[in-house]
């Protein structure tokens, strides 16, 4: 991301700007941000965009060009302008690993530092964890889903630009996707590059047999065949063996055939018998054609023989109800080190206060068995009660037989990051490591179980001081039109 | 866009590869750009992307590095990275501006020149068309349903990364949003920006009218207050209609406040009065929160107050029925001198072949009345019997008392771009103009009236001709397993 302190929305500067020249700039601030339900109707949140999210925070700053842009637009000082001119990032950042799973209400990043700092980088960070996150978590589904099957990305063609197709590969590789047909993904990331052949090729030759024997005799060792162009049962698979006869006879196999119409499921089935009785057991079939989880769930109920499912504008866009967009925010959590709480009208959406910590319960198998948040110094003991953020009526106590683990580190201190970035591959592991120790209930695709997210007895009772500190006021400044 | 050649699907390169091999490259070839079904459920889309597609055709070409990440994947022999050394695009591009109205079936794009060239830039075009498109015309029924009121795109946050966030922006304008929040987009494509402070602001002050007058003080003369971050009716107006009585006394005015939760038709009505009463008929009320077309058309119904809506998730994420992604596709329609059909079973699929013009039919009010698709030098007539492009029974006489208008020019000859990049300013009028120009039914939201793309009667005719050779060959060549 070059030039990317403009990367903001301008109410981001203007506070700043107001920040600055009321003396508040350098005072400490803690910002939380968080999800409230879970993307996709489903009970979890796959978080991905720390890296992105930490490059972007280490080379903060704004050039010349910025600085006169920004001049231009007549509404700042010249003060505020020279101040802008040494601002850096300098604050701290406590965050989970890429690829761990996560729940509504869970700080994912939590940035401290000063009032400035730490508020000017909110819409950059949500636009990178939002949309990273988002689409890790719809990998996730599609590869839980689709079990032993492989799944490719597609989805270039129908990404929001450029930029838009190459976030989707990252985070589709974090959350288990397997090779995107993204060439610049491949060299920018080293995820494995995937790709054949489209219907233009087909067309561009007189007949569909002479198409597939050149595209076979360019890429013997490396052959898929589209076989839907003109007739999939009559044409395609017909013609498709008659080349996988010809590549063994010059020592070669043919890699696999992709279906990109049709009723998927009875085509791979009947594909996968023709190729078995003609001896090609291990040609792989590809699916292709508007694929989501949902889809990938029925073609593999109804007895699909489908080896890799190719998924584009689905998952470059993040279809699907509940999808679309990650609903993260960037809240004020404490500030000039004294908690602080946004109340609304409906208690329920008030934020959780202060500094604090995720800890994880882990059952005795080693399972996930739910989440609390603490505070940052608060020790928990078996029976404590434990409240529901969107309702303290609904309450449980902490059970005995479960280990506690801390979700998250601090990963940059002082503007600087505190490890070398993970591989791609040992996020993925993480996140496939992650995915198998979730309550088996709550990766169902539909209605599934509410994994448990709950808040400490003094977290709890700090929010309720806050919120009745605040009806408080209420009561003795009441406002004059009352 | 750096490093743009890899931006690409692998099968792009590897058919490329495969044309290079058997000394197919050279020969001529035509694609054809286009949609079946507008987005949204709509009648219409905004074509956008034109520049940017241009920008990237005439930059087109292999850097070393991209030749040695190709050498790296093993699949592709010297000769034909030696041949990648020298690719550039030099063919032809034929398109509307951007900004034109166009309909389902119609080409946008047709892009010509040797296979090659032709066929690798496939899925570089569709991304950058297919997003910029969908969010001009999301855009474009954004503004027309807000009628007097602007709408604001504020949605960088939700974008699919910091590219698309941009993307955003620029289509959004075109399609006739006023102003971006995006800071970077107001200095890359000179929109006006506009933003003024978060929740947070209110929460680093002690009580709501403090951080309204700070605010005030900061920006007198570009000052919105957000009022519900306490209580809109109880705290946020009393205390704005405040802060605007003060900033009067030293000579300022409060430019406008902000909803951004609650009911917001009542909330808006009830503002408008109070300021009203209060003598600040002109202080502006801006909505936000999850808006989108929809909202804004019951917002307004309900008698509803706004000046200017605030539009963030569902505009950057084109949301909605219908929305998400553009179906765009990108097909071979002539080939070699011959003209080109991609048959399906469902021949109402089938594509529709050869270079064409797209003529606008005008009636005598200027107003747009129906699309035709014609052949390279057909002449029309009234009477000439015209086809639906999905169902040839369906078949209309073209009328008298209209002029035919062409909708496309060709914009780029041997690789070079034929004229100055128009400003977003030019294209967001063109768009205007042509909305004005729709039949009223066809904007409708909901059910929108079918706007009419029909077929010419030698296009008609070859179109038919193709599809019989092709089923005469089938019958000619029976497959073993009929």
């Amino acid at each position: 991301m070059s030039n990317s302190a403009l990367l903001t929305d301008l109410y981001e500067l203007t506070m700043l700007a107001g920040y600055f020249e009321k003396g508040m700039h350098e005072k400490p601030a803690t910002f939380d941000l968080f999800f409230r339900e879970a993307p996709y109707l489903g009970s979890y949140a796959v978080f991905a965009g720390l890296e992105p999210a930490l490059d972007y925070l280490s080379k903060l700053h704004f050039s010349d060009r910025d600085l006169e842009y920004l001049a231009s637009l007549g509404i700042f000082k010249p003060s505020f302008l020279a101040y802008l001119k040494n601002f850096r990032f300098h604050g701290r950042v406590i965050a989970p690993a890429e690829g761990t799973v996560v729940f509504g209400h869970e700080p994912l990043l939590t940035v401290e530092g000063s009032l400035a700092e730490a508020q000017f980088v909110e819409t950059a960070l949500l636009n990178i964890i939002n949309f990273q996150t988002l689409v890790a978590t719809k990998a996730a589904r599609l590869t839980v889903t689709a079990g032993d099957g492989e799944v490719i990305e597609f989805g270039l063609r129908r990404a929001q630009g450029p930029d838009g197709g190459l976030s989707v590969a990252r985070a589709a590789y974090i959350g288990g996707v397997r090779s995107t047909s993204n060439v610049l993904a491949g060299q920018q990331f080293g995820i494995p590059v995937k790709g054949t052949h489209a219907h233009s090729w087909i067309m561009s030759f007189p007949d569909e047999l002479t198409a597939f024997r050149a595209y076979a005799d360019c890429f013997p060792d490396s052959c898929v065949l589209l076989v839907d162009t003109y007739d999939t049962l009559e044409s395609g698979l017909p013609n498709a063996i008659t080349v996988a006869r010809e590549l063994r006879e010059k020592g070669h196999e043919l890699l696999g055939i992709r279906l990109d119409s049709g009723d998927l499921a009875y085509l791979s089935r009947e594909a996968r018998r023709r190729f078995d009785v003609a001896g090609f057991a291990e040609v792989k079939i590809v699916a292709s054609n508007d694929l989501d989880e949902h889809v990938i769930h029925s073609l593999r109920d109804e007895g699909g023989r489908i080896d890799i499912y190719g998924v584009g504008t689905r998952l470059a866009t993040c279809a699907g109800e509940g999808g679309g967009a990650l609903g993260g925010v960037y809240k004020l959590v404490r500030f000039d080190d004294q908690p602080r709480l946004k109340v609304t009208s409906d208690s329920s959406k008030s934020t959780i206060p202060d500094r604090k910590h995720v800890l994880r319960a882990i059952d005795p198998d080693g399972n996930f068995s739910m989440d609390i948040l603490c505070r940052e110094h608060e020790q928990l003991r078996p029976g404590d009660l434990l409240y529901d953020p969107t309702n303290p009526a609904r309450r449980k106590q902490l059970p005995a037989d479960i280990r506690l683990e801390n979700l998250r580190q601090t990963v940059m201190e002082d503007g600087c990051i505190l490890h070398d970035a993970p591989s791609l591959d040992q996020l993925a592991d993480h996140c496939a490591a992650q995915l198998k120790r979730m309550p088996a209930g709550s990766l169902r695709l539909i209605n599934p179980h509410r994994y448990k997210v709950a808040i400490s007895p003094q977290l709890h009772q700090l929010r309720e001081e806050l919120i009745h500190q605040h009806e408080r006021l209420d009561r003795l400044c009441p406002d004059e039109s009352k």
